[in-house]
């Protein structure tokens, strides 16, 4: 994205949430100028900002977000807004096709498949054409949109059988009510797990402020340490695997994409319950 | 490759022997400048250079050459010889692991798995660590060898499925006498299709001169594209398909990569006299 639409002395402005931005602003500085328009890291991205709380510079060459955190667990329920001619640009790898997206509101959007979409290898972009058409010239061709839109998508061999595991998904998606079906049943899902927390009289807290909770990634606390290696422990002897939060943040993660079932929820809410009554 | 080891304002030599050279020597040329070592297209690619056909650059940052042409079908017969301290880069996409290779004599080898090793989505690169650390500095972390050999190919989620599927090619080739076992393999099916060609009494053409024969992709010519296109058609109708040659090079051509098997070599054979004795 960088080297496509941040000329050099040029600015871009990141709203930056955690680890996923902080690697994009990175990535950024080596093509041009980074504007923080929001630093999430004064309440160790706890929270998705209000429009409000976001400063954009002068005409920045476009506006970075990226729409989940897998790691601390925070969710835009929003688009930001952002001033008139601004292009919007969002990474939501971690929670695409996982509800409604608005599309029109965005210069481009991509997303790597390995969360709700696919196997790892693949990544879905949609780009809007004028927008394209402004990208730098004189890239490598593997990294200029124009020429892959161009191809279809078949500038060069494509990653075949990721792209056919997608197009099954899709169908799936589509057998399931499409977008707003994975919005419904994300959003019980999650509601199970949230409530596990919310209701064990304060043995457990979320690690995300209540408003900017993840539908995808359930980033939670035990009282102390102990008691989070303990439940890891514990759960892995119940088959569930994959329960400890990331070294960023600590604690606790249950991640409960598309493909993860109610039933999963259900399961994981009666042993946080289970696990409180023991060690509370 | 361009972008780490032609630094601006350097010059790099590309062996050319067809249209994957020609592709990357336009990708060499975003970076910095090309030095066309051999021009095979004055004997339209017919053929390999022999080492003194090949006239380098003082002092190229890299030499570059593609081992097989799946197009015009040739393929080296040997590693080109460079001068002293001239650093060798070869992608051998697509004959990659279908004979031992030389790995000493190269700073760098890649190749898409998608031809010998897997499916279409993963790259294997062999690297010199200390050709790898004169790589250009500041390239966005995607771009640059040294944090994806540092994090041991996992610096971003990798395409699993395709190198576990690598993996299991890989148990394949070495329960199969290794590359050894695949270099004898592929030079018994290779022949048979030749020995149909210039057994045919002059009624096909190879399109390769005869010591540069790829044993990966062998194009030949019939009398006349008519014959050419009936060639296709009956074939087809005898469960052959993937007959017609490249349109740069007209004709028909066979690929017998690693996964084609030795039967399938005998069958065309067969198919290719029986066309030659009918319309001849």
């Amino acid at each position: 994205v960088p080297m496509n639409f941040l000329p050099a002395g040029s600015k871009a402005d990141y709203i930056h949430t955690g680890v996923w931005t902080k690697k994009a602003m990175a990535e950024a500085k080596t093509q041009g100028e980074v504007h923080v328009a929001f630093d999430g890291a004064k309440d160790n991205f706890a929270h998705i900002p209000s429009d409000d709380e976001i400063e954009y510079s002068e005409k920045p060459a476009y506006a970075y977000y990226c729409v989940n955190n897998t790691i601390y667990g925070t969710e835009w329920k929003h688009v930001p807004k952002v001033p008139a001619g601004v292009p919007l640009i969002a990474d939501p790898s971690s929670d695409m096709f996982s509800r409604p997206i608005d599309v029109d509101k965005h210069a481009l959007i991509f997303a790597g498949a390995q969360k709700n979409l696919g196997p790892a290898g693949a990544t879905l972009v949609i780009i809007r054409k004028d927008f394209m058409e402004t990208g730098r010239k004189g890239l490598p061709v593997m990294l200029d949109y124009r020429p892959l839109a161009k191809e279809q998508s078949m500038l060069n061999t494509p990653p075949c059988f990721s792209i056919y595991v997608v197009g099954l998904v899709f169908k799936w998606i589509l057998a399931n009510g499409g977008l707003e079906g994975m919005a419904k049943r994300n959003e019980e899902k999650a509601k199970i797990v949230y409530d596990a927390i919310d209701n064990s009289g304060g043995f457990y807290r979320g690690v995300a402020r209540a408003d900017s909770r993840s539908l995808m990634n359930i980033s939670f606390l035990t009282p102390n340490p102990e008691l989070d290696a303990l439940f890891v422990k514990e759960a892995l002897a119940h088959d569930m695997s994959g329960l400890k939060g990331h070294r960023s943040a600590g604690g606790l993660r249950a991640s409960v994409y598309n493909a993860f079932p109610k039933k999963g929820c259900e399961v994981l809410a009666e042993f946080m319950a289970e696990f409180a009554r023991k060690n509370g």
